[in-house]
């Protein structure tokens, strides 16, 4: 078909979805809050002034109901409605030349629909993520009537409503920056709501896709509203993106959650989360790895019994899991060489912080040692190495997008063969020696604090230009009973932790694998190997031979947050719980 | 290197790991029982005669101590034990004929050992799975030296020991049809004992590869046992088993966990169940899904409370979710077209019987409906096929492998284009034609029983060739106030169940997703829509326009359990949780 339409020049970028690089001088959090309230309300008389006008272009136009030939065109969906039979249903991602001049339908969230003039329509309409068109509406009465009204009709349609349009696809004379399909828009002939937007959204799509203002999970009085805040503070906006759109609380956000979630930035974090565990299982699978599924429900909690949950069952008792650990090591014990699993653990503690959840996901993995526990920290290394390039190189997009909202420096890796591995002993004393005067006595026996890793995650940095690296070989008093003390010394252990960006992500080493060993072990420990919980443990290992062998567990919601260098682990979770949210 | 050897002939075959076809004629489940008790004991008696020997061997023997020219090439794992450098590390997966000659070295699981006169010993070496390899061990003083000790010492090695052995690969004069690996066998020249198993293990691997006997979670008393079997009976062994090994219960196996899991039978059914959760991921990313994780905390019970685990969260209660329905609803309200999640679900029913677990694992979807609900539907069924399929080709030795366990009928599938799709209504009235008298009065307007379900699976089996059939256009009181009623007809739903062998695995259909609708819908059914759980679910619709939107949840357990026709979906789990059982 050919299009007989005039090209109209393109509005000016005004793109809510796309956040223009954050600029430095951020306002007080304090008057982010009150420009929050203030941004609702100009939003409401926005709206109203716009269905005002819809409402007078409805009426006052001379075309009346009688004379509307568009009539059938457009209006709210229903069974009788019917689209041209040659029109193709299209998806944005795969529009392409072979499309111009075509008639096609596309179903879409309309994100913004703005009146040039009288006579016609800009809309933008999304499909999914940051997929989004602009459409034109402009009245004609050449083929598929278009009338004043209907285009009156659709520039007042309630953003975030969910549309069909009818449309042939043409070229723009210019590139639509405002939308990420640039080089396409539609030429509206039909469009009809499918589900209607309310009047006044609970948050704006600009709003939901800015930087978040506060992540604690409890609305803090106004004046307290600075020292409550564990977050970085929120860059004002940028010249190009619109003005008066606050940054709105994590609490907003979550009660907002449909809003928040079609927000670009959002759909960009989950897109990379997904492709996190589709990376770390492909790796593993091509490594010999199997999957399996440990249970949620067990009956004992194993680690001592802190900050486990806990639950009538029936007439017992039962406990959600804290790690898959246990049922990793009975895979092995159960003949398999190398295992992983993909899924939810549970924490009761109850710490309010951006590094806590109480529900987070984990990626596990445990395999044989065939010569030296090495072979374990290595697989780890390697999966994680694997991640951070696929990221690189597979979301490219989503992390340009998501670093307009949230700055980030670039995740610094290693050379390839420049892996940074220290041991514990190293780590401290490069803190004793280049770290902060407060860390100049830390001891190679005892356990790090957050602070000490940071720090130590700041000094790895500029030492080795990488934001990723190991420290190996913990003190045998800051692992649990199950880690393998180095059979060469006595005070250390086979065991490790991963950091990216000074943060722990990762926990691992060797376990015993011997029955004897590991009772010697636990009796070491001040606990007695027929306890409940301990003694089910100790006799997998009693059934039959079990070889040697080791793994790890990775925070899949922190690698995400931490790549990123987003302000709480509670964005990379598709539905965060603390201790103070089970909703939504 | 070439090999010294002579080629001994190959023992016969005795395959604990491989069960024959199954024989028609069982012994009672009373004489299983006891026979398991005398099995028991015969297993011990032989251990205890086998070690006697070895001892025997060790010290009767005319090479003394200070004679024994191997004795560096056999014993207990240690620090100091060596390996020749040149060997390399096999996978039995991997090995062919560029092996033959070559010294490598196997880590694996002895599952066997036999003395063969004085000189020889054969063993069974497993690595994982079902793939095994035969070892020879004979005494010769060429090359590395082999004595009578060390031959003694490597046939008295405790089965289910994790043991690592240097050999050459060599070609045996006949394929050894005991083991998977039947054109190779390795002439071991060292072997050494890594992980010993105890003397007497709590379930040998052929009894752990037997069909399970009983799958009560509590132990009958023997004169009860016939009648507390909710399971079909236990097959005798034929001809080709080892004599003397019955059935174990499903108690048994899970006391002796490690062994259970050692058994090929289970890691047949495993590999299988890890595949499936491929398959159905796959397809789904191939037609624009994305995955998504659903929370497993929740702040209320949606569908009532009804059999929902309840929690003391902090200082609130919290849920484990039934279903991700509502989270995948609201994915599909944040801007996603197409989502599925892969995760457990919980469910506080009462229910002891082999089709219910405690905690599952759900293959959800959901997607947006373009026109009609019957591409979700469609969708649904492209999926299952795809699984179905995707077994029967990827998966064709281990299904082999679990029909010489547990029998079954290969699962019939329909051609392409001639799926089985029956409206309710239909499947009712052919209940009522053609099925057994007492449904003859079916009724249009009321929901199946179970045993009504499996009537028409015969039924369907019978007329149509297909084991796989979807039943469709439920009756409205047969659903709860989501499903969308059907516009035509307003006395059915728009929703769905899927049957494998007449049992349901599948439970789906269109969503309400305006609120109006929704709201009215919930009122109809005598509920209030502003209760708890329901309003949170209501308010999703009212933040946006919501598209309309269909999906399905798909019980994994139980479409490996009856693909394969076992007898109890607890045997398609990982770790089975029912309401009397949550260890291991």
């Amino acid at each position: 078909m050919a299009d007989e339409e005039p090209k109209p020049a393109p509005p000016p970028a005004q793109a809510p979805a796309e956040g223009g690089e954050e600029g430095a001088a951020g306002p007080s959090k304090k008057a982010a809050k009150k420009a929050e309230a203030k941004a609702k309300k100009e939003a409401e008389k926005a709206r109203r002034e716009a269905e005002r006008k819809a409402a007078q272009g409805a009426s006052g136009q001379q075309t009346g109901p009688a004379e509307d030939l568009a009539k059938d065109n457009y209006g709210k969906e229903t069974h009788e409605t019917v689209y041209s039979p040659e029109a193709e249903e299209i998806n944005l991602k795969s529009l392409g030349d072979e499309h111009v001049g075509k008639l096609v339908i596309l179903r879409a969230w309309l994100q913004n629909a703005r009146m040039q003039g009288a006579k016609m329509a800009f809309v933008e309409l999304r499909e999914e993520g940051n997929w989004a068109i602009q459409g034109v509406v402009a009245a004609s009465p050449e083929g598929t009537p278009v009338s004043r009204p209907m285009v009156k009709w659709v520039g007042a349609i309630n953003p975030e409503s969910f549309v069909v349009v009818e449309a042939t696809v043409q070229k723009p004379l210019e590139p639509v920056k405002s939308c990420r399909v640039a080089n396409y828009e539609l030429h509206i002939k039909k469009c009809f709501v499918h589900a209607a937007a309310p009047t006044m959204l609970g948050m704006t799509l600009a709003a939901a896709n800015r930087t978040i203002a506060n992540f604690s999970d409890e609305e803090p009085p106004v004046e307290k509203a600075v020292e409550n805040l564990t977050i970085a503070s929120t860059p004002a906006p940028t010249s190009g993106e619109p003005v008066g759109i606050p940054a709105a609380t994590m609490l907003t956000h979550l009660d907002n959650i449909v809003m928040h979630k079609r927000a670009p930035v959002q759909q960009a974090i989950a897109d990379i989360r997904a492709e996190v565990k589709d990376l770390f299982r492909s790796y593993l699978k091509s490594h010999g790895f199997k999957e399996f599924e440990p249970p949620c429900l067990i009956s004992a909690a194993s680690e001592g019994g802190a900050n486990v949950f806990c639950l009538p069952y029936f007439d017992k008792q039962a406990f959600l899991a804290q790690s898959p650990q246990f049922y990793k090591q009975m895979e092995i014990a159960g003949g398999r060489k190398r295992v992983f699993s993909i899924g939810p653990v549970f924490r009761a503690e109850n710490s309010n912080t951006p590094r806590h959840m109480t529900e987070f996901t984990g990626l596990d993995m445990e395999m044989e040692i065939r010569k030296d526990y090495k072979e374990v920290l290595h697989m780890l290394e390697g999966v994680l190495l694997h991640i951070f390039r696929g990221i690189k190189e597979r979301c490219a997009y989503e992390v340009e997008l998501i670093r307009s909202v949230y700055p980030s420096e670039e995740f610094l890796l290693p050379e390839p063969g420049k892996e940074v591995r220290l041991t514990f002993a190293e780590g401290q004393k490069l803190l004793r020696e280049e770290g902060p005067e407060e860390y100049r006595n830390v001891s190679d026996d005892e356990d790090m604090s957050t602070p000490q890793e940071k720090a130590l995650g700041a000094l790895v940095r500029k030492k080795f230009n990488s934001d990723f690296y190991v420290l190996d070989k913990f003190p045998e008093g800051a692992r649990p009973f199950y880690a393998k003390v180095d059979p060469t010394n006595p005070k250390l252990t086979n065991a490790y932790d991963f950091f990216m960006r000074g943060q722990e992500i990762l926990s691992g080493g060797q376990r015993i694998n011997d029955p004897e060993e590991l009772e010697a072990r636990i009796r070491q420990k001040g606990v007695d190997p027929a306890s409940p919980g301990i003694k089910e443990y100790v006799d997998v290992f009693k059934q039959a031979g079990v070889p040697a062998h080791g793994g790890g567990g990775i925070g899949l919601d922190r690698v995400v947050a931490w790549y990123l260098n987003l302000p709480s682990v509670h964005l990379a979770a598709f539905y965060p719980r603390t201790p103070k949210r089970l909703v939504p």
